[in-house]
């Protein structure tokens, strides 16, 4: 029997938890299949890998990542730790709990850099079509190579689509807002909120995009933030400067004239209305389509698609958990494909899928969703070699966080919190989240004299004239 | 013999040429192929169909439309006007000679609105992939339809791709324009110029989308526009507040410097640097690759692909000509599919490009590029039973608008030309373009009293307490 060729569309942090799960067998001595990942991008990292640009990208093709500038990370880093990659193995020394995008983007490549796995990776290359062939049942990949704009196709036996759900930005109509003369975008294409300086700012959402970009604009100095939201407020206690609203009615110009019936004029309007399910690449047969839950119907663990269980989805679930999860997921699906993992029979998986999504449908408010989450991780880690970690003590992170926000949505990320890897307890960071105008890895971890962080926060003293001058 | 079946992708402007055409053919009696038109849009139109969204629709597919809420032709519409279906005939009067975008896409869709050609298209379609299929020389195309987000295949004989090539932004980097904090993005996604008011705006590029949306923001309010070449300057006498500077080395934050040694602070940055051809649902074998110039490499007479001639692009080329020249290539094309003209062999078509692209590359200055084009459609009308009309004419008529928009950039949309199909004389408009703040066919098709003009551009008068408060 010919080795089997396995593709995993996509090298964000999904696609490299499946390189990395192949290679961890791998220098275990086992004999992996042949992999070949396909990334648009001219380098891994996913949502991590931040483009300045916005819409559409040098290749022509939709920008993949939804990341702005100034992103620091709004859960703690705790809770996405990997279990087999800590903080304290990458960084050396304990750091903060809310490290910014470099950090992150570094923690993710590090634990891969020195290794072979980048060679698996075909870069800036964007998957066009992929045909599941019945009687063959294998799958023709057909992709382009977008910097020698040729296109090829080949045969794998399995496909694994690791291409995330927070690209494609949803961006419904609202009466007139095409009337609407100031800057008017998705959360997609934010890039940082300098630009949202003394501007009255209009965030139509009430989910983590809204909220960020919020504090993000209030950090900046925005004029006004108000938040427009459609079933509940978030409800945290906002500065003064920012507020919330219920829905909009319509737009007339600048002027937003929302269901109960006040009216407010802005600058800038940016949509924080979430994201699509889309794989453009797949027949409808073979695309998921839902909204964005933690238990999407049509795949079983969460992974498999029930249709045709050579395919393969990871992070398609609505996340807590986030890095960790997508090991969890990895190592399963490669025990599934490498035959150290039993599947079961297509009624056993269907009865499999209806007892967790009875129990998901059930779920009532955050504390209950977030256990949910961490058993089913927990049950795909049972099944593989990754090593268990405690996961219901990452749950309570995740509620002592929630309590965090509630309390200061301003301060949260200047707390700490103690990783379930090591033991370690997070460093206090040299300046506070709102104070800290500078987000680049460099300012991160270097240690700054007191003064330093002083000038940084208040702005450069005015220098004296030079001698030579006077 | 079964009926040929015929694919158009796209319902702009040229796919609806192609509508047209076949319409033509089957009112004077004969028997036509079954046409089915794909279009990821929910309306006809292409360009001219405007979309408030920008960069990813609502669909989550790549927004079509670079149009822009305040545009105005930039050419005279008497270079554009269709041989069959004139502008007397859709607005019953003399209108001015450069209308605003919806007086256009009013026009285009005059044409066929009262017709049953729409009925072949299938709207909010995206086409995902088409496979040549070598044994039954047909091609399979596969279509999603983002409604129901399902998709499907069928073959057809030819396929007619009339997806037009100002879509896909072209966005290249420029050393430290990630650092740059206002608002960035591509002239793709400019959608009114409202915004630039008071702003220190920097447009990179010196083609048609530099200086229009330049003007545009000169028009606005905009507190300074400098615009910055490459390769030479686009040279009109600017106003106070325009200017041109040479190329970029590099972006620090909100301060440019330009490669003179010069440098400028600016708030908002848009990149006027151009488009892709990209045909994401074709191999590269049957893909067109070209720069954007009038007589791109590999298509015989403009439209058939050389390396299988059951392909056709329409409006492929650079374009002075719009309209009336997808006219003239739709005309052109149906005849072959419908065998009224003759294909000549590979051997004979290869020789005719060379011949063409030879005349091409010699070609020297605008007026040269312009005749070229012109002959170019001649050569296509006289092979067809498209309407002859006197292409020298419209030549000199494109040669006398560069002549306008040299003596005033600011002016030119005032100045009137005369139809070359009807011989009627363009209407002088009851608003100067520059003090013309209302873009809608409304108010393009009224007839307001001198008073109403002059409130119009210079704020409507406070009006007087009503006598029942006083």
């Amino acid at each position: 029997m010919s080795k089997q060729r396995i593709a995993i569309i996509g090298a964000g942090p999904s696609g490299i938890a499946a390189l990395r799960a192949f290679q961890s067998a791998q220098r275990q001595g086992a004999k992996i299949p042949e992999v070949v990942c396909f990334e648009k991008q001219d380098d891994w990292g996913g949502q991590w890998n931040y483009n300045w640009r916005s819409g559409i990208d040098k290749y022509g093709e939709p920008v993949h990542s939804s990341m702005y500038r100034n992103l620091w990370s709004n859960g703690p880093k705790e809770a996405l730790e990997f279990a087999e990659y800590t903080f304290d193995e990458h960084f050396g020394r304990p750091i903060s709990s809310y490290p910014p995008r470099e950090a992150l983007w570094d923690y993710i490549d590090g634990r891969v850099r020195k290794t072979d796995v980048k060679d698996k990776v075909q870069f800036s290359t964007a998957v066009r079509w992929i045909e599941y062939n019945g009687e063959d049942d294998n799958f023709t990949v057909t992709v382009e190579n977008l910097r020698s704009k040729t296109t090829s196709s080949s045969e794998f036996d399995r496909v694994i689509v690791a291409t995330g759900h927070f690209s494609f930005p949803n961006v419904p109509d609202v009466k007139g807002i095409e009337t609407f003369p100031g800057t008017l975008h998705h959360a997609h294409d934010f890039r940082g909120a300098e630009k949202l300086a003394d501007k009255r700012v209009l965030l139509i959402g009430a989910s983590y995009s809204a909220e960020d970009i919020g504090v993000q604009a209030f950090k900046m100095g925005a004029r006004s933030v108000t938040m427009s939201y459609r079933t509940r407020p978030q409800g945290y206690k906002w500065p003064e400067g920012m507020e919330e609203l219920p829905g909009i009615d319509h737009f007339d110009g600048e002027t937003v004239h929302f269901i109960n019936g006040e009216t407010r004029e802005f600058d800038a309007v940016i949509l924080c209305t979430g994201y699509l399910h889309k794989y453009p690449f797949l027949a409808s047969d073979l695309a998921l389509s839902s909204p964005n839950n933690i238990y999407p119907a049509g795949l079983y663990r969460g992974v498999v698609w029930q249709k045709n269980p050579k395919l393969y989805y990871l992070g398609a679930q609505d996340q807590w958990f986030t890095f960790n999860m997508f090991d969890a997921q990895a190592w399963y699906v490669r025990d599934l494909i490498m035959g150290r993992a039993k599947l079961p029979s297509a009624e056993e998986r269907a009865a499999h899928v209806k007892q967790w999504r009875a129990r998901f449908q059930a779920l009532d408010g955050d504390a209950d969703d977030v256990q949910f989450q961490a058993d089913y991780i927990r049950d795909l880690i049972e099944a593989t070699d990754y090593p268990m970690f405690d996961l219901d003590e990452v749950v309570r992170i995740f509620l002592a966080w929630k309590e965090d926000k509630k309390q200061n949505i301003l301060t949260y990320r200047d707390k700490q919190h103690r990783s379930v890897m090591t033991g370690t307890m997070a460093a206090e960071h040299h300046t506070t989240w709102l104070n800290e105008l500078d987000d680049s890895l460099e300012r991160y971890l270097s240690t700054p004299e007191r003064s330093d962080i002083e000038e940084l926060v208040h702005g450069k003293p005015e220098e004296a004239e030079p001698a030579a001058k006077a």
